[in-house]
Parts: structure tokens; sequence; C-alpha cells
């Protein structure tokens, strides 16, 4: 193996890859990165056995080659060092099959490959049943639903965002049990089969933040993995086992009351009220057009803010929330008003943007009797 | 106790005093933030029994106000409360002597104060025997020195930063008996009567992070505390006890060697060079006119740049360092070049700015045999 690449090009691809490097020691192979240079160009892939992150780098960017070879070079080091080498073409060479010495005009560095036949083979192939998904609106989807997510391994199920497409219908969950998000899309071609598959929490994540805005995502499913693909990238999730619970019959579907009220002006007063708060509990009261938000800390003090809104009728109503749920579910609407949809004290409570109608949050309400 | 005042007028005032409010819980009291609103303005002062900070807003920066009065708030929710405010104007008014009704036009929070009579009453006197700085000044000196200090409790007095002023000289000094910095500035007037005291580290720094570039600084010294005045703000700190040990003699005279490198241009190449490094160690080699920055992790692998150099004669030398220390010290030196004045692989190593005879940095070499 010896080529000679730029430093930016590497370190591009590098950022990318190290994502999936394991920081577990329980595989020491998969501690590290393995390097391919074939005919086709350079390809980088790092797994930890939860995800896997392949990414090609074309003979167009690579300045020159001249032996293919493999070897794999521990993460956190390979990164570092091209990360903080001079900007200048870096040339890599494959020494006695065991390291590589990397070089610019006045450096150089010896770096010791890891055993190269303990380096997992994982299959990332593409197959039939696939969607086709503009990047920035995954990004709003992964944004809109994965904060829901509980981080409680007690129900496994539910600590990862569960994706249901149907022809053309793509809906996307996520609920720890107390709050729920759950987004719908409509996608630009249909599925061959329908699909209803979890992907872990923090899986998703990593994809997020890899995700570029221009990119178009193909993202291919199989009964226990997920592969997405994009701008010579390659990045596979295993996917979660069990049902996910069927949410929809949680979300009400009549209400005894609505009101819209502005995200930013309730953002703010649930924001500042929430300062003194116990156990993240604070009060919303509606009564006439004035909302207000309160909240007590026995022994320190009490606050309240009161905002107009508008109402479809008369009803009053009061009720207590988690305040944390609160705001995590006003950040991630569009719109500037909101409409709140209540029925009861201790009743879910739904809220929407005014004019989207794709997105919808559900929080439970604290029981405070 | 009742005044309206602008929320940034308060909060710039209020991030400054907060600084010294107590962290620990061993006094209720120092955990608050003291008002007093008289006839010249409101006073806020906190102090953790190791700083002291007071602010003073004058009364052409209050709205309106009524009754004088004192109370003490919770810093913590204080400073989180006015920090979050509305950006109005804010009402405070005192109730039953026992609490603050805060209040902007939709909202309000009531909010406990602590006992008044258990708030220690700290004297914030100026004297006679006092230097004036240039603000920009000061923060230099303590960026230049305060990153040496000792972090470790064995020897408290070399925790702090040094202070030496005779006549219209300043000495500025901090070691960890493992490297040294030290700077000089000449003063606009002399003080009465020479000074040397050591302020710990941390309050130096504290200082440093509420300083202004166009304060004049007003440095009083006592016994066993100092105050600096500026732009409105008191900031009093305790000393440390016992005598700086006399480091003057510790800086050589008299040089085998001396090289000129480019600081850039040896700073990324230890930075480079250290990520492969074991116990923070890296090899530095004079050779001609080369100079080699090396360092091995056995198991990993090894690297090495090579920097050209000037030399004020044929002497070739190599000793190895700790690469946090060598940074550290270049990362303070303002100049394009340096000099490194060099004893043999066993001796103080000594860098100066090309062109800064007033600031020196002092390393130890590590003994590898």
């Amino acid at each position: 193996m010896y080529f000679i690449i730029k430093k930016d090009k590497l370190l591009e691809k590098l950022n990318i890859v190290a994502k999936a490097v394991s920081t577990k020691n329980l595989i020491p192979a998969l501690a590290g990165i393995k390097f391919d240079l074939n005919d086709n160009g350079l390809f980088l892939t790092a797994t930890d056995n939860d995800i896997t992150i392949k990414a090609i780098i074309n003979n167009d960017d690579i300045v020159s080659k001249k032996n293919n070879g493999s070897i794999v070079l521990p993460g956190r080091y390979i990164l570092e060092i091209i990360r903080k080498c001079p900007d200048e073409d870096i040339t890599f060479e494959l020494i006695d099959n065991l390291k590589v010495l990397i070089s610019t005009s006045n450096y150089k560095t010896n770096l010791n490959g890891i055993e190269l036949s303990d380096y997992p083979n994982i299959e990332l192939d593409e197959n039939d049943n696939f969607v086709v998904l503009n990047s920035k609106i995954l990004k709003n989807i992964i944004n809109q639903t994965s904060f829901a997510v509980s981080l409680s391994e007690a129900r496994p199920i539910i600590t990862g965002v569960n994706f249901k497409i149907e022809d053309k219908i793509l809906e996307v969950t996520a609920t720890d049990s107390h709050r729920l998000s759950t987004k719908t899309v409509e996608l630009i071609q249909s599925i061959q089969k329908p699909v209803n598959v979890t992907i872990p929490g923090r899986n998703i994540n990593e994809l997020k933040s890899i995700l570029n805005d221009e990119d178009e995502i193909k993202m291919f499913f199989f009964e226990n993995k997920i592969l997405f693909k994009f701008n010579e990238i390659l990045f596979q999730t295993r996917i979660l086992n069990g049902n996910y619970p069927n949410t929809s019959k949680l979300i009400p579907v009549e209400f005894e009351l609505a009101i819209k009220v502005g995200l930013r002006n309730l953002y703010d007063a649930v924001d500042r009220i929430s300062l003194l708060s116990n156990d993240y509990k604070i009060k919303i009261s509606i009564s006439g057009n004035i909302l207000t938000v309160s909240s007590t800390v026995i022994e320190v003090g009490n606050g309240e803010e009161k905002i107009n809104i508008e109402k479809n009728n008369d009803i009053n109503l009061e009720f207590t929330v988690n305040f944390k749920f609160l705001t995590d579910a006003l950040k991630i609407i569009e719109d500037e008003n909101i409409i709140i949809y209540l029925n009861g004290e201790d009743k879910p409570i739904i809220i929407k943007g005014e004019n989207d109608n794709r997105l919808t949050e559900l929080l439970l309400p604290i029981l405070t009797n």
C-alpha cells in the first residue's frame, strides 16, 4: 500500500468514519479504522458492531498511488495525527505489512497496525426495499423525534426511534412513556414492502451528525439492520428487537378545549418560571383569555407569568407538567403559534404548530393529588 | 427597599459579583448576594471569605427608587432570575424585610432573603500603598504567569502568583518547581513601601475574568490582603502566608548555546509529535542547523519533525522535556521568533521572545538516565 493524498480529503472522511470506532476496549480490532487501497480508491471502515461506517475516497481525490493493500490503524491515533498534520500532501506507505510510515516534507511518523485478520468482515450490500429521502428532511425528522426516546434500558424497544413506512407514508415516532413525538412525511416513491423498524436513539443521532444538507439519502431496509447510503458514505445500524408500541391509539382525536398561544412567549415564560420549580413541576392555568405559568419552591420562593391566548370555547382548566418535556416539545416546533389541545387536568396534552399537522407532540400531565 | 432598574445594568454587575458567591455550603449567608440600596446607589456584595467583590450601580443607572434598605438574596437564584427576566425595567420591592417581589409587566417572582444579620461585614477601605495599572497590562501579566502555578497543596505558597514591587519595578512570578514564568513591568508611579505578596492562583484568575480592556486599576496593598479598584468595582483577595522562594537565582545568566527558532513552527511540531508520547515526554535534539522534535510510544509508534534554526555556536545538544510545559510557555510568548538558551541536557532551559526581555520562561528538563 502506497498513496499520496491531500490532508483535507482524508480528514473529512476520517472524521466521519471515526464515529463508528468502538470506545469500549472489549475487542481491540474495533478500536481501529481499516484502510483498503484498491483499484477503485481508498476505502475507510470502522465498526463497533452496533453501527458500521464505510467512506470511499475516489481515485480522483488521491494524488498518486502505487500498490494496493490493507491495514487497520488505531482510530484514536490516526485521526489525531491527520488532524494535526501540516496542511500538505500526505504520503502513506505500508511497511512489512505491520505499520505505516506517514510523512510530509518535514514530518514523519510510524504507526503500528492492528492485526488485520481480527477485523470483522461486515456486509454492506444494498437490496430492493428502500426509500429515498432528502438530507434536510431526514435531519429534521431526527431532530423532531429522537429527543423523546427513553434513556432507561428497562424497556429497550422505546430507547429507539420507530420508522413505519407503508406505500408513500413515513411515520417516525419516539416516546419515553411520559411524552411522545411523532412526525409524518410523504415520500417521493412508494416502498416495496411495508416496514416497521426501531433504530437505537444513539445510532440515529450519529447518523444525523454526519449528514450534509445537500445529500440525497437511500435507506435500505433488512430484517435486522438498515443501510443508509449517501455521498460516498455507507452507514449501517442494527435495529432493536421487539414490537414498538402502537402509539397512534394514545393520541386523542377529540378535545374539550383548544388554545392558541405564541410559541416564543410560552417558551420564555416556562424557561423563567422553571427556575423556581420542584421536581421539574410547573403549573399551567387557563382562565378566560389568560394562560398563567406558575411554580413554587417552598423555602425559596415562587413565580408566575401571564400570557394572552385565544380559545375555542369558555372552558377553564389547569394542569401540572414537566417543564423539561414542555420546553423540549416547544423547541422543535417551527411555527410562530402553537395550538394546545386539552381534555381535563389528568388527560394527555397535545401540542401542534398552528400550520403544521404533520408533527404531533404529546405530554402526560403530572398528577398532583 | 424599592427600586426600578434596567435589566442590562443590573445583570452586568450581578454577573461580576456572582463570581465571589461561595459554592461551598458551610456558611449559608455566603451563598447570597447582598443588595444595599442607599442614597449613593445600589451596592451589590458577595464574598466566600477568600475573595470579596462589591459592585456599585450609581443613581444615574437606577430608573427610580423610593426606600433605602438591604437584603441578602440567594446568589444562584437571583442571577438566573435576572438573566432570564424579560428585557424590560425590573421592579424590586422589599416585603416584610424577609423577601423581595421582583416584577416586570407580565412576570413576577417572590424570592426569600437569607438572614441579613448573618452576613459578614467585610472592610474594603483604600490605603496609601498602591500602584496604578492599565487593565490590558494587568490581564497580560496574569495570562503570562498564572498558568505556571502549582496545583498541589503540598507547598501552598507556590499555588499563588507572586507580585514583587520596588520603586517603579513590578516583577510577577509563578512556578510549580518544574517550570517558571516571570514578567517584569515598569510602573508609571513608584510605590511608597516595597511589597512582596503572593495571590492565590484561582483568585487572580477570577480577577482577570472581570477586567475590561479599558479599565484603569488601582491596586492597594495591605498586610494580609490586596484590594483592586476599577470601574465601580472593588475586588479584594487574601494573600498567601509564607515567603515566596527567591526564584531569581534559579535563572542562569550564562549559556553554552542560544538558538533562534520560529515560534509557530516549534509549537506546531511539538503539538504533532506529542500525539505519540509517554508521560508527556518529548525529545529535542539540536544538530547543525536543525532542531528535531521526536517521541515514541512503544507498541504504538513514533514520530519526528525537523525545523531549521539559527545558532550562536557549533555546539550540539539534546534534552527531554514535558511537552505540556513547553507548549504552555510557547502559547504566551508574543514574538514571531523565540530564543532558547541552553547549558547541557540536565540544566534549566530558558525561553524568551526574540524582542522581549521582560518575559522569561524556565523549564527543567526531564532526566532520562
